[in-house]
C-alpha cells in the first residue's frame, strides 16, 4: 500500500460540504472518493485534514488516502483532473510517508472570510464573498480579535450539539485585511470546531457595525454561551487557505 | 423622458447572449428590461454599446434607456441592484444627455480573453478563463498582433453570414499581457464584428502553439475568408472590459 498526499481546491457552492454523508452523494469527499476507486479499481477512503461545511470552499484542501496503485502520480494526476466535477479541482498529488495522516498530523490551518463592503455588486466573484455594503470599525475588530487570540474554549463560538472532544483551541492570528471593495479576514490556527470560523466572523462583524463593543469577548469566551456569540456569517464567504504539517 | 446611462457587469454563463431573442427570454437585454419596466411601470427598451455572445461575459458594458421616471437615479439603482438577478449588477447609473446612445456613440471598446495556461485547474474562476496548459510562444503572437492592429477588412475574422454594413474596422492595440498561470489579451478597438475578439484569440493561439506562423497574417487579412483563420476560441473566456465615448 501506497500512502498518497493529494492537494484540491474546491468551489463549495452545490456541495453539502466536505463529508461523506448516507442521506446524500452530493458531498465533496464522494466525489473524490468515487473517482480514485474507480481509477485504481479498489476502494479508496480520502482523509481531509477536517470538514468544511455546506457551502464553504477551498483554496487548497489536503488530503491523505491510501491505495495499491500502478500509476504513477503524474498520471493519476493527470486522471484526476480528467474526471473531477469542475468545480473540483486536483492541485497536487505526492506519495507521502507511510504514517502521514491529513487530518491527525495538521499543526495548523487558515480560513480566510471575505466581506464585500462595496455597494456595487461583484457578479464575479458572487459565490465567493458575503455582501455587507456598510462602513465597518475595523479598529473595534482588531481590538476584539485580539481578545480572540489565543488559547481559549470556544464553546460559544460552535454550533457542535454535544462535544466529546475538548471545546479548546488555540488561534495563532486573526489578521483583518482591508482592501478598497471588501475586507478580508484571515483565521490561523491549530483547529476549528463546527462553524467556529463563521461565527467568530459574524461576532466580528456585529463589533464592526458597533451593534456590540470588543470588550465583550473576555465574557463571551468565559461564559461559553452559544447565545451570547454573533451571528453565523454565510457559508459561502468563507474558504479553507492554507492547511500547514 | 428623460435618458439614462446604465453600466452593467455581467457572468454571461448562463445566458444566451445580450440580444433580445424571440425564441427565448433567457438574455440579459430580456432580464434588465424585464426589471427596468416592471420598476418604471412602463415598457423600457435598453441599447448596449454592443451584444456580447452566448456566454460571454462584461465588466462594465455600458447601456442606454429613455422613460418616464419620478424615482430618482440612487433609488433606481438601488432597486435594480435589489430585482436583478445575481448574475447581473448594476454598477452605476445616471441620467445623460438627451443624445447620448450607448451603441451610436461609442468611441472605442476593450475586451479582454483569458486563458489559462497553468495545468492546475482554476475552479474559481473556470467560467472565466479558457484553460490551455500548455507553452506559448509569446514573442510570435505579438508579431501577429502587430499585423492585426491598424484599420483592416476584418471578414476573415467574423461568422456573420450576410455583411450589410462595412466589415471594415480599426485595431488600436492588441495587448499580450503574461500572468504567472494566465495569458491576459486586450483588444482595443472603434468596433467588433461577431465572433471578431473570440476568432482574434483563436488565431494568435495557434500562432503562439506554432501551428502557424504571424506572417500569414496579411494574406488572411486580404483574402478576407474564414477558412484562413484560426478557430474560435470559447465564449467564456471572453469579457467586454471598457467601453468609452
Amino acid at each position: 500500500m501506497k500512502n498518497y498526499k493529494l492537494t484540491l481546491s474546491y468551489d463549495g457552492t452545490k456541495y453539502n460540504g466536505w463529508q461523506r454523508l448516507a442521506s446524500t452523494d452530493n458531498t465533496i469527499q464522494q466525489k473524490v472518493e468515487t473517482v480514485l476507486s474507480r481509477l485504481l479499481d479498489q476502494p479508496v477512503e480520502v482523509s481531509a485534514s477536517g470538514r468544511t461545511d455546506a457551502g464553504v470552499h477551498a483554496r487548497a484542501q489536503v488530503c491523505s488516502f491510501r491505495a495499491e496503485a500502478e500509476l504513477g502520480c503524474e498520471e493519476l494526476l493527470a486522471a484526476l483532473r480528467q474526471y473531477l466535477p469542475k468545480d473540483i479541482g486536483a492541485l497536487s498529488l505526492e506519495e507521502a510517508s507511510p504514517r502521514f495522516h491529513a487530518r491527525l498530523n495538521c499543526r495548523a490551518k487558515t480560513y480566510l472570510y471575505r466581506v464585500w463592503t462595496s455597494e456595487q455588486p461583484n457578479v464575479f466573484e458572487r459565490n465567493y464573498v458575503y455582501p455587507l455594503p456598510v462602513i465597518l470599525d475595523i479598529s473595534a475588530m482588531r481590538k476584539a480579535a485580539g481578545y480572540l487570540q489565543g488559547e481559549h474554549d470556544f464553546s460559544a463560538f460552535t454550533n457542535a450539539k454535544k462535544m466529546k472532544k475538548s471545546p479548546v483551541r488555540r488561534i495563532d492570528e486573526i489578521l483583518l485585511d482591508e482592501k478598497e471593495e471588501e475586507l478580508q479576514i484571515y483565521y490561523t490556527g491549530n483547529g476549528f470546531l463546527y462553524n467556529m470560523a463563521r461565527i467568530l466572523t459574524g461576532t466580528l462583524l456585529e463589533i464592526g457595525e458597533g451593534v456590540r463593543s470588543p470588550e465583550e469577548i473576555p465574557g463571551i469566551l468565559s461564559a461559553g454561551k452559544r447565545e451570547n456569540a454573533g451571528f453565523l456569517a454565510p457559508a459561502g464567504g468563507l474558504i479553507l487557505w492554507e492547511v500547514r504539517y
